[in-house]
């Protein structure tokens, strides 16, 4: 007589989970990072704080969903070349670290991941995971059409581009300009091209 | 009958100098970069505090500085290709990160650094600055011999060299292959080479 809870990161109601989302990106923007909890999101959001836990371990995974996964659905860019794909997945980068919800969560989101091993841990397995999903499929068509080798270094390119993305906007502060994406891509496709 | 102060940063006592690194390297690892305090580093250096605020803004400047500027006075590398040269730049980088002391600090100056703004405008004029003005060479040297464009954006190739072993390793955490540097120089250089 015993059911199995629904399994973890799959909401109940997906009414609940979107209003938890958008009182998370809310209030860090309103408050910030620090003085956002658990506690503030659920009551905005109109459903009970277990209702959130049971869904996000805390608030820094909570954050980072609301934050930084907004193109996680988006389709994958499919524009016929490397470099192309790369320049509309930079592109949401470079938006997602420009929002007010984005300036305003990053650094206490770094602290946080440093400060937790655990949660440090996951941030390739868990927070990362998606983004190489669609990077894999643009590597796959790249390869087919035979501009890039097939064993290119997944993780070493997703890190290069996103790390370039934070150093560059989050960390120094740079205004992006509107060739900023199209000039990484461009960078980092002819890197890994084969010639 | 006024005599000019030392201009800010030259220090009037390389002793001092040396042994205020000294002291906040070692407390970094020791207590954390959150317990390291101005006070506990002049004590343990054997200084007043005013020797350590005449040359340092405060914590951060003094932790960057003891941490993440160790190689500033390396030679410049000239292997004969930019390739070479970059490899060597960013082997030194990662070691940097690798350090306990490296390890220790980053997470809490990072947080500094967002949480200030006037320190955060003096990234790339004051902390980045020694890099740049060693990949300015390097890059003098590329264009000469025809491997690179005169007009090289050298900030935001810089940006993504510091991005790229910051992303990878301070925050996913992988331990760098020892083939790290060289691939990272690879994946540059040819993505600003002409051909």
């Amino acid at each position: 007589m015993s059911s199995s809870p629904p399994p973890r990161g799959r909401p109940r109601d997906p009414r609940s989970h979107e209003a938890i989302i958008s009182a998370t990106a809310a209030l860090v923007v309103e408050v910030g990072y620090a003085a956002t909890s658990i506690g503030a999101v659920a009551a905005r959001a109109g459903v009970g704080k277990d209702t959130v836990y049971r869904r996000w371990s805390g608030k820094a995974e909570l954050v980072f969903e609301a934050v930084f996964t907004t193109t996680d659905d988006a389709p994958i860019p499919d524009t016929g070349t490397l470099t192309g794909d790369l320049a509309v997945l930079l592109e949401s980068l470079v938006d997602e670290f420009r929002t007010p919800a984005g300036t305003a969560a990053l650094p206490g989101l770094l602290a946080d991941f440093a400060a937790d091993p655990a949660l440090k841990a996951r941030i390739r397995t868990h927070f990362l995971a998606p983004s190489k999903d669609r990077l894999v499929v643009i590597f796959d068509r790249a390869a087919q059409r035979g501009e890039i080798a097939a064993d290119t270094p997944v993780n070493l390119v997703l890190d290069t581009l996103a790390g370039a993305v934070f150093f560059h906007i989050a960390l120094v502060g740079e205004s992006p300009t509107p060739q900023l994406a199209g000039q990484l891509a461009a960078m980092i496709s002819r890197g890994i091209q084969i010639r």
